[in-house]
């Protein structure tokens, strides 16, 4: 078993256009002999966000620290702690950091056979 | 997208024997869209706990909230929030709350094909 604080793991600038003072652990991966799907925690400062876009693996997304939007297809709406969200394939989605303190978004996707 | 606050999802006692305690909410399921994997969240009451049990699929866990006890063929490890945990398929495992409060627990499950 792998059992460990996420702050255990290194945080890691992501290569992705769009990115804006976001950062991402890879707290489960295939590397641990996870092969269905992958856990990542992102961290948001204040003002940061991930990349406005769409792509063809779904999201299961839990809401660890701080507030902020999700912006969708349907629009606009806020996050806090405790939310999670489904984000299905191929809907455009970008999560920002709107409050004065950090965000952290776990982020579960795929691994896609 | 489906978006909501874990509160607002049922909470259920689960029907599994080796449960004490302990409810859970299934927040992502296949009713959803989710083809992969689940995302869940158990409640456990001071004292209460998860059955002490192994199955032939993996866990991913996250700890949200509380401190207790994992279970594992290596022992009994403390956990606190912000732990995470990879529970490969076919290791026994089980969390238990040793604490004084609630202890809140993500725990993703893949959809076997």
């Amino acid at each position: 078993m792998k059992h460990m604080h996420y702050t255990e793991v290194e945080d890691e600038i992501p290569a992705e256009e769009g990115v804006k003072d976001t950062t991402i652990r890879w707290l489960i991966a295939e590397k641990d002999g996870a092969e269905n799907f992958a856990m990542r925690i992102f961290t948001l400062q204040p003002g940061g966000h991930t990349p406005l876009h769409a792509h063809d693996w779904e999201h299961e997304v839990f809401i660890v620290e701080g507030e902020g939007k999700i912006m969708s297809a349907e629009g606009e709406k806020s996050f806090k702690p405790g939310d999670f969200a489904f984000v299905p394939a191929g809907e455009t989605h970008q999560f920002r950091n709107t409050g004065d303190g950090i965000a952290r978004i776990l982020c579960l996707v795929p691994y896609k056979k």
